[in-house]
């Protein structure tokens, strides 16, 4: 499915964009970028942005104009941070999710970003079916370009390929070990207690005999994983710490005492 | 909640990726940011990046070590691409957002996010509660620093604030025009057809004297809005030019038959 959506950028004026957009969309799987009258391309500048994504990058389609940037789209989705006067049917990326997940398989989608400086012009806008925009801080809700491409890249590649298709195979066995919900009575230990009780562990175990420091394996691993997981309380701890103090005392023969 | 939320990055290289980490936290909400050992800090590079975030980026405090980064966090989540050898609690960001929504007032969270070449290294990694891994494409899953801080503030801002802070007045007016679920029998139009529909419908719109080019209001805008929003197929389009064209030959008089 991701190999019929297309990102399409209206007049980029920085390279380094054009290059970053390139790699966001790669980590996610897409591949079709077309650049409508970007300022600057090909550059360096965006060669060196797109790290590993050279191949979209290069792929990229340079068009004159929009339409030819649209051409064959039957949903063309334009991202926009700006309220317009007449309101535009607009979704959160979310929604939009749910709608795609409805669409027929022949649906070809093609999805706009503005400029920099100021997005979408009306007349672009006016070409889309829906438009998009990202909830953001109302305060500032600036994203850059590509970020903006980023998060609409993954939220495509979450509705079209969903969460699961990349898992490694560890996560298969994750629901074997839920946590259940639950009200609890002392407040959460910081990962600091946690970290130095973890490193008082060590020592005890080591002082004990049980762990070789020369060959420790994995045992700290699974025992860091086993308390982290498990998100000890102020008390848990105090109690386990006071216990290791214990042990350190005998451990150590009747003349520390 | 998204003052209890600081992102932590781990002895970043490149400048750019400090400013752009501001950036994306600023858009989605979040201010606390935490720098390991950064290579180059402050920097022009990093303040060109931040853009309208320079006041996050100038209340970025760094940190020498890890510890100094997590002083009294009691959920650490790490970040990572790979996979270890002792699989961990390994959530998607979604999933996370699940999480979240149970965790207790008093949770301080904190977000790891690794050196640009090789993330975070095993001893950082074990001192997380939980893994968060970005759903990536399995071919190249190579994410920026800041665009994977990026998709993980969008994700905290969804989970601690809600899709729903900013949506603009016209967004409440959405659901009272619902476009039903349903199949169809024919293909969907392009977008250059329905363009080429509309160029059209707007020329015999003036040729009867309803639409005053030199005073179009929003006219167009709201035909342009109701067509696109209704998507309409090819034979849709087909009768509707047919339609046209049939009234401008009747606009144009007899001679024109």
């Amino acid at each position: 499915m991701l190999d019929k959506v297309r990102m399409v950028m209206v007049e980029t004026t920085h390279p380094g964009n054009i290059g970053a957009a390139a790699r966001a969309m790669k980590t996610m799987g897409l591949s079709d970028l077309r650049l409508v009258a970007p300022k600057i391309h090909p550059s360096a500048e965006a060669t060196a942005r797109a790290s590993g994504a050279g191949d979209v990058l290069a792929a990229a389609r340079v068009c004159e104009t929009l339409d030819e940037a649209l051409e064959g789209a039957t949903l063309v989705i334009g991202t926009s941070a700006r309220q317009r006067r007449i309101p535009w049917p607009c979704l959160t990326p979310r929604q939009l999710t749910a709608q795609l997940a409805r669409e027929p398989e022949d649906t070809r989608i093609a999805v706009l970003f503005g400029r920099e400086d100021r997005g979408l012009t009306n007349d672009e806008l006016h070409r889309c079916n829906l438009h998009v925009s990202v909830p953001t801080n109302p305060d500032y809700g600036v994203l850059n370009v590509a970020s903006a491409i980023q998060l609409m890249a993954y939220e495509l590649r979450l509705a079209l390929v969903g969460e699961d298709a990349d898992l490694p195979e560890a996560r298969s066995r994750r629901e074997q070990m839920p946590l259940p919900e639950m009200f609890w009575d002392e407040p959460a230990a910081s990962n600091q207690a946690v970290q130095q009780f973890l490193d008082h562990l060590q020592r005890v175990m080591e002082d004990s005999g049980f762990l070789d420091p020369e060959q420790p394996g994995q045992v700290m691993t699974r025992m860091r994983r086993l308390f982290l997981r498990a998100r000890p309380d102020k008390m848990e701890i105090s109690i386990l710490r006071g216990t290791l103090v214990a042990l350190e005392k005998r451990l150590r023969g009747p003349d520390s005492r």
